[in-house]
């Protein structure tokens, strides 16, 4: 089969050999995966991603084939040896699962494995009891976003939302995003949404923000600031008992950008106990100031990934129509394209998912 | 009056004017002042404390005289202008207050103000309405440490502590034995404590901790570990659906040490959705690597200082004897022994708290 490789940590495309499913497994034909920021990551972060202490997908080897890609839809091929559980899908059923093959009681990362493809492949194994059947008719590129939608879901879930909460999403890539559709549909707001780049701004509008800014003209923390103290939350708020001023409500502030600096310059932005969910992946060691956390009491809460029961909602929220996941998708490419859409995604003007398509000739 | 006063950087012994009450304020005679490791941090760090962005202090000139001092128990000499509230203390009466001087609807720190003089010198000024008695016959020095002491039942009150939790106390200086005095009464346990020092361990079995560690000859993250695998808390834990295995309970861990690099350290060493509790004061810029953070999902609560009602409670609990104060106190020096006593606190064998007493010859 065929397949977008990170080989020798260059990506290229060759021909692999087709895995065979073992018992419990699906041979399944990838239909759309979309690429992830992660991903990119990993190609120029190969050595602080696989870094054994940090415990992020350190078994990976960079003398060994890579076939990345954990955000898919697929197609049922052939079940492995064994017993038919009951309610088996049939074949040709579309599915998405969890980027996980569970083998020896242990997790084995699709899209991060030397030793199974993930979707930037023609085929990949599968869990037979982790797949979802894709419901109403969902476009596969749409099925395919499950994944990073998820990711949204949970940091929006980890946040433990009040209904006092103001929240502010730092960065409007494709994780910000996720974070702010997922916010539409908790029903928090007002959503204050801030990205350097007018596209990023235009489709966090579209996802659901209320208030867009660019940090290049206006400070988002003075932007929350006034659409915090301007909210039906500030209503509500306590009033400081030396002034008589109102409080501000409290703040939910999303890091969705995962460079190193960011965190710093929300503490020095942010309003005295706000809560931060770290959502973006920084992969370089990144300096704090403690001393501006302890002085606002600020608390962090570092989130990855999802749970199954997340990522089964995230699937079913998208197929109602409740989770808006057409405008993401800015590309298509087949398994020759993957090197140059990597190049292509570093520009937020231009895209901000792209889809691989493996059966694409 | 006398005061040790931070003057030019330096600390040296003057006699400086008796401030006078405004309304509201009462002039009192310090009876005992503890020496606090921020006091240490403000004389060797001043830029970093005072600066501006960080908000902490921020108001200090280097070229105004300071006196510090914000640990102490006052007796009242004198009320300010005005008429008398119902229920006023009688003059002699022995106090304690939160250091905090309210001024024109803003507050002013007692001990870090340019303005008025804190516990270091023979007299302060204080806010009435925040005086509380001293109960039971509490000897002067005992009482001082309401205020460290409130600053670890703060910490603990804000790492919302579940019976689920098992706590870790990394730094057993005075911050982190207040943390595992208020531990102790919340009942939590066991508690594991780390510390270098022979000493500070000892006082970290006094103030109540069940394991204390070493670092120079184990990991305080596999003792808690360990600790945590056999604790009660444990047969109560969720299993894990892929190994079967018994997962470990919650872990809290407390940062008491405040120098750049803790925080990654124990990020390191950390399980998989430990929350901490960072109540240590790291004045400079600390590298952390988000992704240690991200992969563990991590959680961060940088915390400061004490609401009153945890300030008037701590005073409460000394005085039943309920949170121990005696073992923590080393030494007693009048004004002139200030400077020494800065120098004698870097030794943690020699000393845990040396209490300026300003009434000494």
């Amino acid at each position: 089969m065929r397949a977008a490789i990170m080989r020798n940590r260059e990506m290229i495309t060759d021909e692999i050999a087709t895995p065979a499913p073992g018992p419990g497994e699906v041979l399944v034909k990838t239909l759309a995966c979309g690429i992830c920021g992660s991903d990119l990551h990993a190609f120029e972060h190969f050595d602080a991603f696989t870094s054994q202490e940090e415990g992020f997908a350190n078994n990976l080897a960079a003398d060994r084939d890579l076939v990345m890609g954990h955000e898919f839809c697929a197609e049922i091929l052939e079940f492995g040896p064994g017993d038919a559980p009951a309610g088996r899908l049939a074949s040709g059923t579309r599915v998405c699962s969890m980027p996980m093959l569970i083998r020896n009681a242990a997790g084995v990362p699709v899209g991060y494995s030397n030793d199974v493809p993930g979707g930037y492949g023609e085929q990949m194994l599968l869990n037979e009891m982790l797949l979802l059947p894709v419901p109403n008719g969902l476009p596969d590129d749409h099925a395919a976003l499950t994944e990073p939608m998820a990711v949204g879901l949970h940091a929006v879930e980890m946040a433990k939302l009040t209904p006092d909460d103001v929240p502010l999403v730092i960065g409007c890539g494709p994780v910000g995003l996720a974070v702010i559709a997922s916010l539409k549909l908790k029903g928090a707001g007002p959503i204050i949404a801030a990205d350097y780049s007018p596209a990023r701004r235009t489709l966090a509008e579209t996802m659901g923000a209320d208030i867009v800014i660019d940090p290049a003209v206006n400070s988002p923390y003075d932007s929350w600031r006034e659409a915090a103290g301007a909210s039906a939350q500030a209503q509500r708020a306590d009033v400081n008992p030396l002034t008589g001023e109102r409080l501000l409500p409290p703040g939910v502030y999303f890091e969705c950008v995962g460079v190193p600096g960011v965190i710093d310059q929300m503490m020095v932005g942010a309003e005295r106990g706000c809560r931060f969910v770290v959502v973006g992946v920084c992969m370089e060691s990144d300096p704090i100031r403690p001393l501006l956390a302890i002085g606002k009491e600020l608390a962090l809460q570092f989130v990855l990934g999802y749970t199954p029961e997340e990522f089964a909602l995230t699937l079913h929220h998208i197929a109602e129509g409740r989770i808006p996941v057409a405008p993401l998708i800015t590309g298509h490419v087949g398994v020759e394209g993957v090197a140059q859409a990597f190049r292509d995604l570093k520009n937020p003007e231009a895209h901000a998912k792209i889809v691989v398509e493996p059966w694409r000739s």
